[in-house]
């Protein structure tokens, strides 16, 4: 019988997805469910929800538990087979605030802030030592089990699980599998499982290396239409990138828009009108997500004839591969040991991988195209430090990171990056560790 | 629609496996099959054999053609999308007889002689030469083409290959994926889907480093049944293998006892009858095929109401996944780069492969056990060498090769080794290009 | 006897080091000069006053030759042992020049240009064909000489060497063995040779990664002495560097200016002044040079009682323990297949590097703190894909390196980038090949 | 002032080399040096015969003391800047009997057996033990020291100190340096100091890779000779190895004829004689020692006027160069972290090292030839395992090792080789410490 636990349950929308899809799964029809949270009131609604699909949809048959807080964590995690987290540290207030308007205050401007850039660095500096104590756990009691990472700054989260801990982690991350469609629909070209694509490179910044139909090169029509019809309104970013760099890139326009210095610079303020620039984006969407879910609240928690449907995302197709020994394949976030061959060795890349009863093994992609290659490495730098000031706690390692962000040293001098950090670390207080 | 271009297309039996599966696989109904060999009649019968299974299974769906001898060759290959690769360059007379008997008269003694050893080397050195000659017109006809290679010696062929052209090339090989099964099967242990096992290695030399059901290792067990009820007749080499070095290992027992030095020696001529070693049981096998083969044709070639069902041969079910984009894994032979970290990076290696749209995609593996990884390397040696001898047509490489083959070394003085070479080179005569 | 070719033989200046020490090094006292350059009033300048040294310095004992323009090159470089490179292509006027005053028009200012940067891409772009003549030259008349470049841009002049021919490069420079001592007397503090140190990255941006003496680190004085009596007025770049990221950098504080993003700011105009940046300084040096030179040349050229001491210029004392097979230490700049580990494997890194009879043996590095390696790696994506682009002639892989330049990318949005890029390919005219 | 360690400095005339270097060397006039021993006698022989040394060729400078037993051991490497390392575990009596009597038993023939084989296994495994409490006794006292090893076998000890402690270890040997020398005057050709040859392996299997004066390659004119006029009496294993895999190798032939399978075989008893091998060599070696130390204790350690003359043992010369910075070149021991690109990374090997106040630091090989590789692939075999079984106390790993000698392996049986190892096992007694 297989065990999951599911480290921030309270996240009761994308709870319903992946364990509604193991509930539906044959596989997995029986399984045992440990929620894990530390928000008593979220927790009980997730529970509530789940409660009613395992009765609704699979007869009753899985067994559902919640864990509250940290003196429960360690039961919620004993003995499990899967380790889905999904956890937010610091929410929307108070640290995503801190995490705009402290940048804000040095003409910083960003758009979500959760992968890299100024805001990336210190979401994963408060969320990294909650992970080591979840390793820690896990060490203890469930050392077999696999640890599924759908939290942000995936990268440097992902990387410091795998080289601070011995937890068996993959990260996982939507923008992989969506990528080829989203392009496809985006020119107004029709997309089936025929066409083939090979997507590598880092989170958020893989490159969809080849696309396909077959056998023929697809990027040459979509680039004709492109430049022709022009980017979707809610693409010029990833449009422009593909142009001046020859590759589409998995994560979307808005993302993006921070990862590179090209896009949000004060020196050109007509370039955030004229690549459709949200600033403040991810703010917004927490506004509205926590507006809307006063109203979903009812049809999900209250509703007990509540029903689900097997969704596409990855996790319960991974777990169920793990169980049955069928082939599946993804796109998941490893340790680059030679996988790519010119990213630094230490880095979190994002690569297919085969999932089966030997669990999930990545697969060997060789060299990017040069300039892909820089990109990422341009990233790399920051998440290979933010990792290094998370486990070794010296300050100067955090302004390492901050200074190699390409947008933050386009935009600041090292004098305002260095204060900056000093105020954001001073605004976090107790939610990050004590820096030396 | 797919053109499948079969190379020794008068092996019928395998043909008939290999061809038979493809036109039964929903995805290739309709499939261009062109059948090459340099005999005329055994290719007719193939032929023959294969327009019955067509029609009577087929709905006449396929298109066959036949292409007899080098002037049509390249006409063969043309615009296919996979060639399957199944030729015996020199035939069991004059050629296997040459590799088992100039050896015996230095008193090498060998069992099958195809992989490794004196036989395995020679093997290769004229074999290559036709390989080369296919690449060079597939990279003028069919560069997109998928090369499965089924000729032995593997490692070495597809290890030229690999190196010295731009085909893409898979070595495959049935021994991985019945190794698990065959295992238990001889402890009288149950085997089913469930039972997870990885394997990684070499050719022939592969291993079993995992084998569990529901996470329980099963090695303890099928070593405790082994020791107690004793090997099977038939695997008394790998038996001892597994209990000596910890690891099984994928090729069989006869395999086996000619690939390390420690069971036909001269010295303790009692190990034979131990180990019930067969030896000169390659040529027998050959002697006897052909004598089968008399009375088998008759029911393949001339009989007009032949069906056909799927066997479990890899080779339709990689094109068949490369044509579907659905993923499907298998144990391929590669170069390996940094896939198997412990063993020399121009090895070929036979690892976990992940095969869709997006072809034949190889799977980190990391370090061996020291152990196993030095037995590999003791065979990696003369894969290298004669490769090198192969490329360079350099007579001192075919020396190294066979001074660095542990049985070969255990058994003779490098005088003997020389002379044993020089009379090979001699007796193969215009099936081997000069060397200098 | 040994044979010295010197390319860019009118460097009259640096052509006196180089030659008259290798004609006071005992080893060569009776060495062949070939001298070439294609101007030839320089050409005849330089073969005056080393006529001049040889008779008054070297008894007449060395043998020296002239040759003018690229017929007479190959006879130049004939049996060489050694080919010193000390070439400009396109020289102040024009291509300096043009390297300064397109790039100003978008705002893009610079202080030294040959490294890095729109001007080191353009004039490694303008160089590396011609260093490919040179090469093709040397392969066929004298393939085992030692190429021992001085041209800037060293990495990407020295990578497309290496990669792109097969001749023996090393690229050497003088701020490897001066920055120890530079930073020490900066500070005030004394030098002698048994300060230990060690320096590793790439070319201009190596790292002093230790500075002791008997076992005891001097950074904590050196930081101590520089925040407290502050830095030189020539160097704050380096110290204001050396304080942020922890380790002092080999090449001067003008040009490290323009590698980093965080100096010149157009946001922030003030920190020119605050770090004494000296802009446009390259093309004043040349104006200073060109008049310098017309005072220097009389008592350089015109006199016949010139004299020379050995001076501390690497090339004599490369050339000496090649010959004479005494061990020498070099900072030299090679191809990194795994010397720094934290740094891509095609790059060129400078690193310490043995120099005796067997030639010049770069030594292993390990990993460079990971600051240091992000600081070269944003370097190296420049010189990466510069060199892809004069190897492939593809214009768009002059754009890729334009914009992965830190400084060019925080100034410039993409289109300014590629117009700027499309402006001097057009000034550039036949000084470069055609793009496509 | 520099302190020196001498680890088993019982070793009188290898002490007075040393140590009497050490003390000529100017930078090391004043040094201390502290002897180590676990024989009294011994030790006092040897702090006698340095006290006249130091008086006699010193004025005294030097400080000397001598430290007894394990309970001083930590005394004598306080503060030490450099540890040399000497010592015999086990000594010929009993250890070096059993390592030959016990194999005997089995038919298995020996010459030295203090590098690889059955006898070299066994040295290893009850030197590093002891080793390992040296490095505990470093870690904690001198932790910036040199750990200097001369012990045999060298490649398992000090890669076993690479792998597991932090001590700063490189392994010296003299067969480097008289390589070259040896080869030549063998076959009757004058050497100096301009002859060029470059050495990379594995300790005793180093390969003499080039050899050349003025450019010109000598190993036709080497070979011509060898041939026409035979090999030296004295060294036939070596030039069959030359004539045969291509280059000669650094260690003697007696060590060769044991690291190989081609020489010593029960099969070809006449091999024994043409070959001129020594069987039982070293023990015959160790006697004439301890008789030879009698007649040369009188002149050594009773002489008050005994003078030392600087010898060309590697050991001074490092220590001089660590200590005034002026660079030196010696072939060290080291791990192979991408040196030697086609040997195992975890493998140590034997490369050109330059040595200065940065310390020792290795130098970029490459590839090998191939069955050079090979070759020494064969011994690191032996060597990994062996370390695995030490750190592991594994006794599997032992069966591993010993299994995969290629001597031993060609020699004896499975059952024969574990037999004569737990043999050996119960032989040694608590020379081993307890293996699982």
């Amino acid at each position: 019988m297989v065990k999951i636990t599911f480290m921030g349950a309270g996240s009761t929308v994308f709870s319903k997805n992946v364990l509604g899809d193991s509930m539906l799964s044959p596989a997995m029809h029986d399984c045992e469910i440990a929620l894990y949270d530390i928000d008593g009131d979220r927790l009980d609604e997730s529970f509530t929800m789940l409660q009613a699909i395992n009765k609704n949809c699979n007869q009753g048959r899985a067994t559902i538990r919640k864990y509250l807080g940290v003196p429960n964590r360690r039961e919620a995690l004993k003995g499990a087979d899967f380790v889905v987290n999904a956890i937010q540290v610091g929410g929307y207030d108070p640290c995503t605030i801190t995490d705009f308007e402290v940048p804000k205050k040095y003409g910083l401007r960003q758009t979500i802030a959760d992968t890299l850039g100024i805001g990336g660095i210190f979401r994963a500096l408060r969320t990294i030592p909650v992970m080591l104590d979840f390793a820690a756990d896990m060490e203890a009691v469930c050392p077999n089990a696999w640890f599924l990472n759908y939290t942000n700054p995936m990268a440097m989260l992902t990387g410091a699980m795998l080289r601070a801990t011995k937890v068996k982690t993959v990260g996982l991350c939507h923008s992989v599998q969506s990528c080829a469609e989203g392009l496809m629909h985006g020119v107004d070209m029709d997309y089936d499982d025929k066409v083939q694509w090979k997507i590598a490179g880092i989170n958020h910044m893989g490159w969809l290396l080849e696309i396909t139909r077959d056998g023929v090169d697809l990027y040459p029509e979509i680039k004709r239409r492109s430049r022709e019809q022009g980017a979707p309104e809610w693409d010029k970013v990833r449009h422009e990138i593909m142009h001046t760099f020859g590759y589409y890139v998995t994560e979307s326009s808005e993302h993006n828009a921070e990862y590179m210095p090209y896009f949000i610079k004060s020196k050109y303020p007509e370039l955030i009108e004229r690549y459709n620039i949200p600033l403040d984006e991810y703010p917004r969407r927490c506004v509205n997500q926590i507006e809307g879910w006063k109203r979903m609240r009812e049809s999900l928690v209250n509703n007990p004839n509540l029903e689900h449907t097997r969704s596409h995302e990855y996790a319960s197709y991974i777990m169920e591969a793990i169980v049955t020994n069928k082939p599946y394949k993804i796109g998941g976030n490893v340790l680059n040991h030679g996988l790519i061959t010119n990213l630094p060795e230490k880095a979190c890349v994002e690569v297919p991988c085969l999932v089966d009863a030997s669990g999930v093994t990545p697969c060997f992609v060789g060299d990017l195209p040069e300039q892909l290659a820089s990109l990422n490495r341009s990233n790399i730098n920051v998440q290979l430090l933010t990792i290094e000031a998370a486990l070794t706690l010296k300050k100067e390692c955090i302004y390492y990171a901050a200074m190699m962000d390409p947008h933050t040293a386009a935009e600041l001098s090292i004098d305002d990056i260095k204060a900056m950090c000093d105020d954001l670390i001073e605004a976090h207080g107790d939610w990050l560790p004590k820096y030396k």
